[in-house]
């Protein structure tokens, strides 16, 4: 090992002789441009691969066509230090070609790769907890440029950090504006019979300039913190262009292409699918075989889950799978289906759809802001994930937030703004306390607590917290903690001028001292916040 | 295959001859006994396996050792008509031994044993519904000839249908009592320095009376309609015996020798654990591979299944598990939890613990009547199935029904009693009408429903049903229904005077044509049962 090691150094010597060497950051993209003319089809035929070796390991990574006779590779180092490459190709003129390029520490903690910590919850690569909080933009990145730069505006003001977003155009229910661009050379158009227009694609030929604006688009969302949580097949396609059936081979060539130009953007998550059942000329096995492929050409171990329609689960135990992308509403309608699902998968569960605030004639596009906001408490208390989304008709039936962007014109991304800074700038990820039984008393297991009532109207609350603290260890008794009264549904808080010390009050409960309670204004979506007193 | 089956023919006409042909029904059991002396260990050194063929089919099962020189094959038919048997041994006068007999159809659609059936319920090999409304009984064979016959007549009044027992005797909590008989030869017993009792095993020689007397327990349970849900390991050793850490060669010897014995029997459920995760010194990959020995060494293919403690979910996606055995209590406080796990699952969900009727100081022992009714309900409205308990000290703390079976004293079998028969002889299996939307409207798809109202105090119900019909036909409009007023937790019901007829009100659901209202009395455990008049 030593040997190769030393080898490589005078490598890295003798190309800084004829190299300048770039300096790019951890996690930050390097690209490498060749040109070649192949006479036939260059991408299908031209095969490049890059190996980029490191004193520590080596990662060989797929290039891609890009156009104009240009040939690239991407790679985002995972270490820093010095990284040299050298290319692989079935063409001469693309083979042997080498390069090197420096990499510095990224110089923040949440930065890099998101990837799964503590079982239940995400990192960043750079070691920063990252919490979900995200909503839903299916066809955002195919809209007008002016309504793009819209949609980032809102999408700053309230603080998403994730976008559930479509790569391949969208086709659903009003949203009927059409792409400029599509991911395959289209041959030609006509209209049949009954009026309806028909494209013939050439699916042997990408689209490279499709494929560039959404690279415009992965980087504008991550220039605002927010992970890109691509869906890779759906099935809003109408019948219009074909690409929710695709023959399997158009399919895992079309993940390949893809991975080959995107896997080293650092804020990617994949989405094998959005409603997996409604593609019905797939099946299970066609899915595992699209999950693997996916996995098989991401060098990085971006996170991958696959999201299926209301109620339908795939088999998330699969090991490729990182994560569970659920769309089910009734596990949300209080904390105990989240707690239920972090018990049977031992993963983190992401609940994407669980109903939009909107009104919609669809009753999955019907809830109130406060309705919305509820469920996603109840999955975060749970210590869960929850997906916001605005299905609000101003109208203009073509201009919905969940499928085109724009202005968020609702109640929930304020409430939800708060939860997330409650969360990421304070509590930390959350556990039920009392596993099982007390199914309101979320705990970070540092000693503060969320406590949350959900729909309940109380009057009071009376001091009382389960001796149990998850995993943790238990409550003791002489803890004094300070009491913050929020409501979820407008993201208030009012501290409570009382504290509270913990006194054994039996087996199970620990209760307050002088069994102090605290008065609460008799509306639903109250929690208590409990912080103790160092 | 003709001359094969053309051969058997010949072969049981000579047969004929000599053997007087025994008569079974099917799913009986058929034994055959050979005698021989052996010199060494007749448990460990002698193997002896029997071919049982019928013209259609072909099974292998092992035989065992009885004690006094007695070998025996036990053998269930599966199919009714004419079989043969051969003998294979390592000893040559246990070789070769053959013999026939014929079977009759068994001649109750509710007999045989019993299989998954429809993804998420029970049924009978000969075809009739199979629905557990089991208790716990973990020690009851273990104890008196005069508890045991007090802990029959119990079951017997109660109707369950189902029993949760261990194989190896029970230490636990204050049940203090010694089994009169032990799995394995006992060599001898000392006192330690702190005066306790070792026993010291000898696990290469087992222990036949012992398992005769098990059998016997499980013909009992037959003769009343009662699974045995036996669990073949558990940590309720407390050091006493250690039964629960036994190496792993007689954990597979000890899982083969009782397969041999009781896999024959019709009633029999494979628990391979309770509380598995208690077991420390077995691993998940020691679990796995005991599952697959119950699995491999059952010909009949028992239901098989393992339990946890509190929270702690197995894989149950593992193909040799047919059920999900859960101990768990959030996932019944509604019917969110159960409904749940039958979409992760997709195979039954039993929930075996979660709670107790009873007064005990834990937690899980302090259930009121009512309040495990009401779980009993949430589980089974969503399809799933919930095990009864019975934990109330009435002064003898070694007389503890869950433990050691006798006289049932609480609330809660009565109401179970109540729903056994409404589900059993009424409504048949339930699933919920409006998944992920409605959390109270089960349905059976035939036209009925169960609408159960929990904890809430109504005082009325506005008529309305949800079009969507699980995955059945939608309800249509001008069907017209009977109700009747239930009350869970004593098992009343109350026939509602007028009648009410569907009409279209909106997307989603069908209320009355009048908008009729059910009055209701204010108490929580209510629910309404409709049944369309044909």
């Amino acid at each position: 090992m030593k040997k190769y090691v030393t080898f490589l150094v005078i490598f890295f010597n003798l190309l800084s002789l004829s190299i300048t060497a770039q300096t790019i950051e951890q996690w930050s993209r390097f690209e490498a441009s060749f040109s070649y003319e192949h006479s036939g089809n260059p991408f299908t035929e031209v095969a490049l691969s890059g190996t980029f070796i490191h004193k520590d390991t080596t990662l060989t990574v797929k290039g891609f066509y890009d156009g104009n006779h240009t040939y690239k590779l991407r790679f985002m180092p995972i270490l820093p230090g010095d990284w040299y490459f050298k290319t692989s190709s079935n063409i001469k003129a693309l083979r042997g070609k080498s390069g090197s390029f420096k990499c510095t520490v990224a110089t923040t903690i949440t930065d890099g790769p998101v990837e799964v910590a503590d079982t239940f919850h995400f990192k960043y690569k750079n070691g920063g907890y990252y919490f979900p909080f995200g909503t839903t933009l299916y066809a955002w990145s195919h809209m007008t440029d002016s309504l793009r730069k819209i949609t980032l505006k809102n999408l700053k003001k309230a603080g998403f950090n994730k976008v559930r977003m479509c790569v391949l155009p969208k086709r659903y229910g009003t949203a009927g504006i059409l792409p400029e661009h599509y991911p395959f050379k289209l041959k030609n158009t006509h209209t049949d019979k009954a009026g309806k227009t028909v494209y013939n694609w050439d699916f042997s030929h990408f689209n490279p300039v499709f494929f560039q604006q959404l690279e415009e688009r992965i980087l504008e969302l991550d220039a605002l913190g927010i992970q890109a949580d691509l869906i890779l097949f759906h099935p809003y396609d109408e019948g219009i262009w074909g690409f929710d059936q695709m023959p399997a081979a158009v399919d895992k060539q079309y993940l390949e292409y893809t991975l080959a130009r995107i896997a080293s953007f650092k804020n990617v998550w994949w989405s094998l699918a959005n409603e997996w059942a409604y593609l019905d000329t797939k099946s299970i096995q066609d899915w595992d075989a699209l999950i693997k492929t996916t996995k098989e050409n991401d060098p990085y171990n971006h996170l991958i889950s696959i999201h299926g329609p209301t109620a339908v689960y795939y088999d998330y135990t699969m090991p490729e799978l990182t994560h569970v992308s659920i769309q089910d509403e009734a596990p949300v309608l209080n904390s105990v289906g989240t707690a239920t699902l972090r018990r049977v998968y031992k993963k983190p569960i992401v609940l994407d759809e669980v109903g939009y605030e909107g009104n919609l004639p669809s009753r999955w596009g019907q809830l109130s802001g406060e309705a919305l906001t509820h469920r996603i408490w109840n999955g975060v208390i749970a210590g869960g994930y929850v997906t916001h989304g605005e299905v609000i008709d101003s109208g203009d039936p073509d201009n919905i937030v969940w499928a085109n962007g724009g202005e968020l014109k609702g109640e929930s991304w304020k409430a939800v703004k708060f939860l997330k800074e409650l969360i990421t700038d304070d509590l930390g990820p959350l556990h039920m306390a009392d596993i099982s039984r007390d199914i309101e008393t979320a705990t970070n297991g540092k000693g503060d607590y969320l406590i949350y009532f959900g729909e309940q109207e109380r009057g009071e609350w009376a001091f009382s917290l389960p001796k149990k603290n998850g995993e943790l260890d238990k409550l003791k008794e002489g803890i004094e903690y300070e009491a913050t009264i929020i409501d979820a549904s407008n993201g208030t808080q009012t501290l409570v001028s009382e504290r509270f010390v913990t006194a054994s009050a039996g087996r199970y409960r620990m209760k307050d001292v002088a069994d102090k309670k605290i008065t609460l204004p008799k509306k639903p979506y109250l929690a208590i916040r409990l912080r103790p007193i160092k």
